[in-house]
């Protein structure tokens, strides 16, 4: 199968070698981090009862949810809330079958809910949230072209990956999972909402970090000032695992303790007050923002992962850079993969699959080369395994 | 003074001489288009109410907009609207100074509404859309940065821009130009959501160009097919003014003439029948989606022109890189520029400004190095210029 | 027929003969009427449209609207709006025959936004108002009663009514048709939002009026204070056009002339700041509020005119009642007419229609609970006439 | 203190004598009846906030709510809900005191989200329901009238109260009562949803019951059938211990069990699948709706206790007239109270208070009258005790 596959190796500097590099990272509490996981928690919800019922995944893309901040008045041992965050979902979602109706609306509301209730523990989703779906019907040609020539692109549209991960990205990566994850045990002070942005000059990484604390676990000023100095000792710690660079962390830039300026929330969240999120506005799909890194600019969270070009192409390409890396070993200093649908053709055959190489100096192009192409072929042929580790979860898209 | 500007040169292929090559523009009828002009004409709206009665601009980001599709059923010779457009207004904004309220939601109404109004002739605002508004107030630190520590920035994030712009681009803007400009006056039957995607290979650029035709201007299937026609022939036409590259037109791909399929609608637009929209998903604010081209993923449109340095930042790293290669005639191939805030440091300061320069070979690189640098340094001190051409709408941002 | 018809003759002295008397009337522009007015607009324009289309009204109740107040900042020579007012259109409507949809909420908004802008001249529909719409699909049961046994009752309800109207009640009415008639194109200062409170005592009523001032026609004070006097007199001389008794007249009583305190706003229309509304709340059929009078709760406005029994028997019942009186000349000083459905039971079949009579001393009692018979019976029977003067707009309902 | 009070006796038969009564009674579970207790349950909480913050009630009115039908598919064994119930809580409140803002809306989707959960067991308020909440400040003047010249009345309308009850509306009252009390402990079948029309007709009270019933309790039509059999015994039996009178009881009339259709919901409510409801559009104070009684329009639910007349008049009526019937002992047939506030006036100084008697013949009517002016005196005065009251929830409103 040619499938319109054009592998090339190009000659430049890859990321890490270059004087400057900027990654970024929205935590899994920021609020279009937030907006990303209901998409897709409710995307994955719907595919779960369609597979249940049809045996198969009908027509949905639930890809949007606008989240409008609350208000809120933090302060030492415990503030409140002052107005409710207010968040809609919308989307499409094929919500009759055979004249049965099937409870869209619902299924969305409560995966909404449980994602709130399973991942933000301050929050307390009955009172801090009112949660509203404008959820609608499948538009009609969309749907002809999915229920009637299925596993045909439903848009022309393109995916962008790239492996492997400079240090760099390694470090923002796993220092906002360090936070959300080891560290919250020892400093549950610390609220989901983290940010991290890495500006690389050299050999030195400047780590900001943006860290909404929680009021209620926080008794006054010099705790606050305690708890940040253990965060920024810590994820120091635990950076200097994923590179030999030097890094320094900031944490909470903008607080001015003399002026009494804390980063302070009731919820952990700065949704709470006056801060709106939109599906698509984060991470990519590899949970990282890289303006150093080619990025496709669609929104994969809530996409219908059977048909949806723009999500599934943005996985796939990520799994072939990732697996032309590691097959290459060392070798491959960057693998960037763009895949190009069109609408209407089928989804393992896209118009365009575009790879780019950068290889070490005494590497065997033709070898390498041939294994990638071998590796698209592969898995643009194989494109279905992936519908189904999204719907499991084993996938994440931000 | 120093600023933290560094230019390096790079060594690499420069898009235009790379093998493939993908680019993409979301018309101003779009969805994703049409919310980001909703949230930059609530944003002037503001700012020139604002100016008016302050003299100077007070903050405020209207940065989200979420448009939920209605539901239409359009057919040859005039269809209806089954569903009218949910569109929601979502941001901050001060709206009371000294205890005086300012009419902050009546402002951002009126502005949606008159743009709606303005742009998209084949849509009844009053009856096919319902608008709706959840702006509130700034939050409070953020508040407090821009207005006691004016022209600070008020978040860590980047801006990212390049230039020149290649062929394929040229051809990507010029083509939706045309086709919602001058084309318009000839066939009508055009509507306003159009996009256009280009894949170059090698010498060979195709265009695929989705164009939601408005029903009630062609009477039957021949006439859709001619208008057709037409349209790819015209753009066929106008693209060869900027490129010697073959271009290949498609347009309207999903069509099914021998099942009756076509890409009708009743007001132009697809948001009439299912598709959403929201802020900051199109296209970045050189008009263009460009995944071989670095990206900033910052939605400028409706943000504060005055420190929102996720607004300023981008269109700052385009202006420097295009006239970077200005002055570098034909010696600059591409010049990259990615500036980077920290919150709460003066936004003439950035925490990195980074310039990289690919070069003709026998350039001057010595020279072209220090007019980037002057250069740059030239706009970090002169950003303030950028704020009043944003609010005379002088530059665009999507 | 028997139908249940049950006349009586009861002893006491009528409402105009009784020493105290209440009457109360929120006129067209009181949020209540307005919403009453929104809601029957948009049963209408569907009557309208299923007539058109199947030649036969179908299933649908739009009787709750819900209006959220704006905010205003009004001041004489003109003020500003501050938040616009949302209006929520909320019911159920059939939305599809034969799997061919139909354009409700688009039909609804469109009628809500017509009535707007014929009834409200000084409100700018398109910026002071956010009209949203959750109009769904009819209840399946009711549906069910609808479409399969048509004309059967669809709910266990009552109307009531009652003729001929007091002296007092005549008053009210009058007034502020007056004000919303004649009177406004001599006084243009005077907004369409008129609550007129009548208070009977003995000979003399008490009219208290409250009625919006429009600010950009009163260039001060004084002009204020003039017009209510102007207002005052006129609508004094009017009101004894229809009773003998002495009419004592207050306008906008919680003014308060020393502390600066007017009546006073944008829009004539109280809806503008803070005054929420709903359907059902304000008059009855008859136009008024009486509790010296037998009343229904139901909310007739926005019901279908077909099997709705909330709606046709306080509309018949008022028919009754006046055909009653008008026959029984001077010798009925008061006939009530209580009809009660009872769900699934032909309309035309009440559980129970009682009609109670007050009569003059030397009336001929037999003869007149003879007539009051017959005429119950008629109307009944021709029930079907009412519907298509409700959908005329011949019949009003609030 | 003279306080326009007047006492006159009527001749007419009480509605006891008459041959024909209708009484209606929504049960808490009818939708307006649950806009009424959300209304109330916010307005309490807030009362509750207030007292405890600032030690007296301040400003607001939450006496609008709007619910949005959901839609379900009920089933014997247990349906689905297909789309969640919308609620829009609605009104006004002070929400900042001396530049501190209070948490209005955070209080008030708690109160509702509390009442839901409290009085509704088959509903899952987290996935079945969407709230949402609109409440703004309060209007300007209004509020000025408020914090000004505390106690005085800030609207002009009217209270209405009768007493004794009739034994049909005793029956009516206690029934649903009893259904939704003692009943439901046997009989789990039965939902909240309960609504009670009583029709007396000379010496025979035909009652007809609606009562949504709950299908995960119900196995299949059989159980169904002999639920509402059940329901019919008990309640016949129970209802025989308020009148003498013979009752019939009809349950669900509406259901036809050849055809399959039965009175079935998810959750017990008529709300889960169409039915709308709205504040103010169901019980008046005293439980019921009595066509053949004096009524008036005024929606209590939700208004605050203080100041606002609509609310206190319709409860000191009720009162009023109570003790005048109690103190008559069996010589008062029926004594009505009619009080009519104006807008700025002190509270407990009516433009009117109305007191009509009907008395047993040889009464000694001078004696009563003085009776009734003196208890109308004492509770006008006293008027105060009222308010707390209704905060702590010893009165109901609806």
């Amino acid at each position: 199968m040619a499938k319109n596959i054009v592998v090339e190796q190009v000659d430049y500097s890859p990321v890490s070698r270059q004087r400057v590099e900027l990654v970024e990272r929205k935590g899994i509490g920021h609020p279009d981090s937030i907006a990303d996981g209901l998409a897709e928690s409710v995307s994955r919800a719907l595919c779960q009862m369609y597979i249940e019922k049809f045996g198969r995944i009908l027509h949905h893309n639930t890809d949007e949810t606008q989240i409008v901040g609350g208000q809120s008045a933090p302060r030492f041992g415990g503030g409140v809330m002052l107005e409710p965050i207010y968040i809609l979902l919308v989307g499409r979602a094929t919500n009759e079958v055979n004249g049965n109706r099937l409870p869209i609306r619902h299924i969305a509301i409560k995966a909404a809910s449980d994602y709130l209730c399973n991942h933000f523990p301050n929050l307390d989703v009955s009172t801090d949230v009112m949660l509203d779906c404008r959820i609608g019907k499948g538009s009609v040609d969309l749907t002809g072209v999915y229920e009637t020539k299925k596993l045909l692109a439903n848009d022309t549209s393109f995916g962008v990956g790239y492996a492997p991960m400079s240090e760099t990205e390694k470090v923002v990566l796993e220092s906002e999972k360090f936070i959300n994850g080891p560290l919250k045990k020892k400093l549950k002070e610390a609220g989901e909402d983290v940010k991290v942005m890495a500006s690389r000059n050299n050999d030195t990484i400047n780590l900001t970090i943006a860290c909404a604390m929680v009021d209620r676990y926080i008794d006054d000023a010099s705790h606050y000032e305690s708890a940040i100095a253990e965060m920024r000792e810590r994820v120091s710690d635990h950076a200097g695992k994923f590179t030999k660079n030097e890094v320094k962390v900031d944490v909470n830039t903008a607080d001015d303790y003399k002026n009494g300026i804390y980063y302070l929330t009731v919820t952990g969240l700065s949704m709470e007050n006056g801060d709106d999120g939109s599906v698509g506005r984060g991470n990519r799909v590899n949970g990282l923002i890289t303006p150093y890194r080619p990025m496709s600019m669609e929104a994969s969270a809530g996409k219908n992962p059977v048909t949806h070009v723009g999500k599934l192409y943005n996985i796939l390409a990520k799994i072939i850079a990732e697996e032309i890396a590691k097959e290459g070993g060392g070798d491959v200093l960057e693998a960037r993969v763009r895949l190009l649908s069109q609408i209407g053709r089928p989804i393992y055959d896209p118009q365009t699959a575009s790879v780019q190489l950068i290889l070490e100096k005494n590497a065997k192009s033709a070898k390498i080369q041939k294994q990638a192409f071998r590796i698209t072929d592969y898995w643009l042929e194989n494109i279905g395994e992936i519908t189904g580790k999204v719907v499991n979860g084993k996938i994440s898209v931000f």
